[in-house]
């Protein structure tokens, strides 16, 4: 049984197994002698092994490893509603209000240009005359997701999580304190988990609290958002605007200055030309002044350019989408002693742990650490079986891959061809790039102008790939086991000798062979020789 | 220029470059000194660099590739029409009668999919009020098939690779004969590159080559195809078989002894009882008998079990999916004194190379070898580059990736589970297995019934992957990269360290963690924790 162990041991237990110091797992922080002089905590009387603050895909993830290594567990998990009053269930952003309500209404938005397809392909029907009901799909969407409430409630019960529908606050670094239907409750815990993930920002505008939603609200909107801007042109503001193109809605993002900041803005401002040629309007270089309710009840929305030249439309619908801030505050965080950074309330983690050392952080809340559910989990699950398993492998946060999951797909693993630029240098780098023609495309003649996929490598010996970049559709299916090629060192040796799958999209990757550097025409000649 | 070297040369300057007998690429065969004592063949005599027979896709690709590198290079090119009498244009199987029009049909199949689940993704439509047209989808099939023809013959001339219509024989190793509009053509040339390919096979029963058709006739068929009996379950069967399904015919595949051979056995049953959800019928282990016609045109089959009964059916098309035969009877080919395998017509050729040293071959007559498309233009490129362009670079056969485009699809890449324990024993390997849910079937509630994965890998240390297999949507798109991932010696332990794409379907290679060994019940629990 891991709650016997003390923390003494445990750490004891983890340097034991080091063979240097790279594989550090537990930082020898100042604040140790003072928190935590070597004893376990509340010792032999803490109720609990760990308890987790937050009920998201890092937290349920490792405080179900953690009771399957024999830890005793507690998790808090409590959803303040948003200002226009959504709730949600247990399960965390990826499941209530991230990528699974996302994904579905990305798919329904596929679906819509699937229609169009089909007659093309010999299915008769009339495509202009196909309306679709927003009601129809909220609610099939909020069907699902209380169904994956219940399944992740059940599975903690079966699990012998125990789970308490509470917002938890640190009283010392040893106790967290809940309200819950039954009163307070206090709980001791050898370890906790800071997984508390983050919620949307607004900004500091007349109108934007008592008019405006954010991503926390769409997926449950109860009437159908009409014309909507989307303020924020990061991953989130993108999608959001391109699936509520795809039902038929006008769209308006407003870019403050860069789209998909952090991605490779080649292939960031592919998506945004694709998205424009499917009807998404752009501002760009502006940001939001007001938001004021018309008086048959519509949104006026004011915003200024750099130039600071205003312009406004009405619009039905203001979606803020311009970051989001990790929940520490509400923590009592400092009642524990766990730092945050200064510029935006996250927690620097190395290896999860804080700079109080029984305390643990995973997902949204982390400093610089990419905001992923399958991050989380990966991080949550490693860092149970560090404390109760007597592993020692650490969370490898290089080469995560990620989509953006606009109309037309973009999956991205490793590094953005700036970035390797800044990184390596110009003249160390070879960039491989193709537009191709995806088979299925042709029968409804839809537009390949923005299939596009580029390979970041070094250019010596056999040139170990540094970054993989494909704008298509199923882009995430298509990224993933390039992924784990990249785990394996792939090169571009490598991938130049993989076989393709005829006709798929994924085999372009197997094709490339014209570099940036050529000049050359990256276009397509034929499909089949 | 490479039209000036000498055989001679090619060879020594391929052999000089040789490190390891394992990169002998020339074998020196017994014939050689009778046909070929060291000479230029025709010498400086021959007409061309490279004479190509067969204008599919390796033969192209090989000439294009020898073109650019300096050769003088001829394609002949001719379709002997189908006893029903479907005739096609330039570029091979692939585009005219096979890949290309298959997964076109494919995806019409999954569009009628589409439809009905856009309806319960908000759509407002009545999929059961839809129907198919077979004459629009063969038209637009048909029309971008003609396309690739066109664009294929254009880069030809732009490449100047020289197209002939007609249907090469050998007179003797070093000179072809042909039959064009203008009349008879000889060719002499130092290498001749066999890229024939096959076509389908005929049973030898009664009324097979008067009623029955093929994959050569069945995409451009001018009459709905209606309610159809396959014979064969190998790929071809089952692909047809699926999209005919649904497409809205009544599919029945006769099935002589097992599905798909050659792939897992496991993975073949599971596409078995997928399409036979999906209203296919199966008739196990039955050959047919007879094709008769009957007094209104549709025609009487007659096939008999393993137990010698018989059984028969009304159908209004019999599809023969039996196996492909290689065209090398009709190459004339024993005056070149090319060997063929006895049991097939097939051609052994160790890199390409028959055993006559000057002669080639690629594509799908070569003996033991995938019969694909990317593995023909690989090692036609390849070829190309070695004997114009000094590589040394061999074709390698092992580990190709592929995907049977049923409509719930499979992706393969390396050992069948079977083959894996052949060929190390039960007690060395690993199977890692799990069924998983795709988050887009939940809203339509599709049958996730036979959505399965499996990674074979040895046991010890980090375990080397063997072979992985996917059924599910996407299967191609999924399995690409890991197919790259395999070239760089994936093992469990990088694809359990890959972090996945959420929500994704190719991400459930990354969260494996349950082995047949165990026991444990390889079904999913929750979604995103």
């Amino acid at each position: 049984m891991a709650s016997v162990l003390c923390f003494k041991n445990v750490i004891f237990g983890g340097v034991r197994k080091i063979k240097n110091t790279s594989f550090l797992l537990f930082k020898q922080a100042s604040i140790q002698s003072r928190t935590c002089p070597f004893s376990c905590g509340g010792g032999a009387n803490t109720e609990y092994d760990l308890v987790v603050v937050g009920g998201g895909s890092g937290g349920l993830a490792a405080a179900k490893e953690a009771t399957a290594l024999g830890a005793k567990v507690a998790v808090l998990d409590y959803v303040t509603p948003t200002p226009i009053g959504t709730k949600w269930g247990l399960g965390g952003t990826c499941v209530n209000v991230g990528c699974i309500p996302k994904k579905l209404m990305h798919q329904a938005a596929l679906l819509g240009e699937a229609i169009h397809d089909a007659k093309t392909y010999g299915w008769e029907l009339e495509p202009d005359n196909i309306h679709h009901s927003w009601e129809s799909l909220k609610d099939a969407v909020q069907g699902h997701i209380k169904s994956v409430n219940w399944v992740t409630r059940v599975e903690l019960r079966d699990k012998k999580v125990e789970y308490i529908n509470g917002q938890g606050k640190f009283l010392d670094p040893y106790t967290i304190t809940t309200q819950t239907k039954q009163g307070e409750r206090r709980l001791t815990a050898k370890y906790f988990l800071i997984a508390v993930g983050g919620r949307p920002r607004y900004p500091d505008i007349p109108g934007a609290l008592e008019y405006g939603i954010t991503s926390d609200d769409i997926f449950s909107l109860s009437k159908p958002p009409g014309k909507t801007v989307i303020v924020g042109a990061g991953y989130i503001g993108l999608e959001c605007a391109g699936f509520l193109r795809g039902l038929g809605y006008e769209a308006t993002v407003l870019v403050r200055s860069i789209p998909l900041r952090g991605f490779d803005q080649q292939m960031a401002n592919l998506i945004v030309a694709e998205m424009e040629d499917k009807g998404v309007k752009f501002e760009h270089r502006c940001i939001p002044k007001s938001v004021q309710k018309t008086d048959d009840g519509r949104l006026h929305v004011v915003w200024q350019n750099d130039k600071k030249e205003e312009f406004s439309d009405i619009f039905d619908t203001v979606l803020f989408a311009i970051g989001r801030r990790a929940l520490t505050k509400e923590l009592d965080i400092e009642k524990a002693g766990v730092e945050v950074a200064p510029d935006n309330e996250k927690i620097d983690a190395p290896n999860e742990q804080t700079n109080v050392p029984h305390i643990f952080a995973v997902g949204d809340v982390l400093y610089k650490k990419p905001e992923l559910t399958p991050v989380a989990i990966h991080a949550g699950r490693l860092l149970a079986r560090r404390l109760f398993g007597g592993s020692t492998t650490p969370m490898d946060y290089e080469n995560v891959a990620t989509t953006v999951f606009t109309p037309l797909e973009y999956g991205v693993v490793g590094l953005s061809e700036e970035k390797a630029i800044e990184r390596y240098g110009e003249d160390n780098i070879e960039v491989y790039h193709a537009y191709y023609k995806p088979t299925e495309f042709f029968i409804p003649q839809k537009s390949i102008v923005h299939c596009y996929l580029k390979v970041v490598a070094l250019r010596e010996g056999d040139q170990k790939v540094l970054g993989m970049h494909f704008i298509g559709p199923q882009a995430g299916e298509v990224i993933q086991g390039f992924a784990a090629a990249m785990k394996c060192n792939l090169t571009v040796t490598a991938l130049m000798s993989t076989v393709g799958i005829h006709p798929t999209i994924a085999e372009e990757f197997t094709r490339i062979n014209i570099t940036k550097r050529s000049g050359k025409d990256p276009n397509p000649a034929s499909c089949c020789s």
